[in-house]
């Protein structure tokens, strides 16, 4: 059986959880609390980072780089039998534009907005060592932060039919899977970006979203339209 | 005329270079300190972040995630003619490997150890609008983080015949790339690595490396052993 390792609200995770949905790739998800630093979870995963795909008979797959190009490239072979959409689609120049934005998405979003915000609202609350109060000065840095991507995500999706191009890549699953942990705290401003908003909507609606939108996590509720199509 | 935007300490940039010069690419190299915010540069790679390639009439290739899997889709195509070693040998399984241990060395060890140590001893002193003193307690932070990572580089390389598994990869490259630019601060204790220091050994004498032992920067003398083979 194949299982993902993931934390619900973690937007790497989640971009996994949606491109294996895209792919119909079933696999049994397992929750891990990577702060925790659980010995089983390092020999799995030494950077003890989130996701880890778990496919039998071969070593984990750590970290969503690995992940989406194993994925990618075994659509090709027998892992994945009936492969319904490209993560990386187009010509090699097409396919770079995708990298240049997943990454853009997993590191540099992630590091100035998305896990600061969800250390101040989720993770911070969590610890086994007792709750940690917000940094509200991060907290702040990484709202403002937040900001300037969406700007940028708004300009893509205002140029383009998808993020990186003419078609649904890896880069939107990335994009969307990140706005959409910050949209459950309800801190994505999406009035300031339409083109960003209609962009959402669309991939909001698509099936391998259904199971991220039904994520909850008892004493923190969604924001209101966190899981409305029409918002 | 292909152009590589580099800084000549940027571990990212250096594994570019490395990678650039294993394939037998030819590359003009353009220096570029991304921490000005240069306008002109902002257009060619709106993430501000280096490296970045131009190739003829292809839009730039930015970062190394990008780069490296486009050189190596490439070495199937037209744009890289003779390709004499590949970024990403061997199986599905052989290629998540050396994509798990870039993104660690690209992303973990540069964020933990690399990002910081240049910071306090290289990139704060050029600053245009002056120096900035180093953080001390953040040197000091990545100077223990960096023992961590040695000694899991130390690991593998003891392991296995290159960091990744039987054949060299763009993970040799990454790491070697990040080592570099901290042995010549004189700032790797090789003596706790023996296995590590061997792997590094063998990656510095390949003609690849020439270049960047070639490196210095006024003012700041390399390390005495920086630009040694046998050290």
């Amino acid at each position: 059986m194949t299982r993902l390792i993931h934390f619900r609200f973690c937007p790497r995770s989640r971009s996994i959880r949606l491109a294996l949905a895209e792919l119909d790739v079933v696999a049994e998800l397992e929750e891990e609390r990577p702060w925790e630093w659980r010995p089983d979870f390092l020999v799995l995963n030494p950077a003890g980072e989130l996701p880890v795909l778990v496919l039998p008979d071969t070593a984990p797959l750590c970290g969503t780089y690995a992940i989406s190009e194993y994925l990618d490239e075994a659509t090709l072979g027998e892992t994945v039998r009936e492969c319904k959409s490209e993560l990386f689609p187009g010509t090699t120049q097409s396919r770079a534009e995708v990298r240049r934005l997943a990454d853009w998405f997993h590191n540099k979003l992630h590091l100035e907005a998305t896990e600061p915000l969800l250390e101040a609202k989720i993770y911070g609350r969590l610890r086994s060592d007792g709750p940690r109060a917000p940094d509200l000065a991060n907290l702040r840095a990484a709202q403002a932060n937040l900001r300037h991507h969406l700007r940028y995500i708004n300009h893509l999706a205002d140029q383009r039919s998808w993020l990186a191009g003419n078609d649904m890549s890896f880069a939107d699953l990335a994009a969307a899977a990140h706005l959409s942990a910050i949209d459950y705290l309800g801190d994505v401003p999406w009035d300031e970006v339409p083109a960003a908003k209609s962009w959402y909507m669309r991939i909001k609606s698509r099936p391998s979203f259904r199971a991220i939108l039904a994520d909850r996590l008892a004493g923190t509720p969604p924001h209101p339209v966190y899981a409305e199509l029409d918002f």
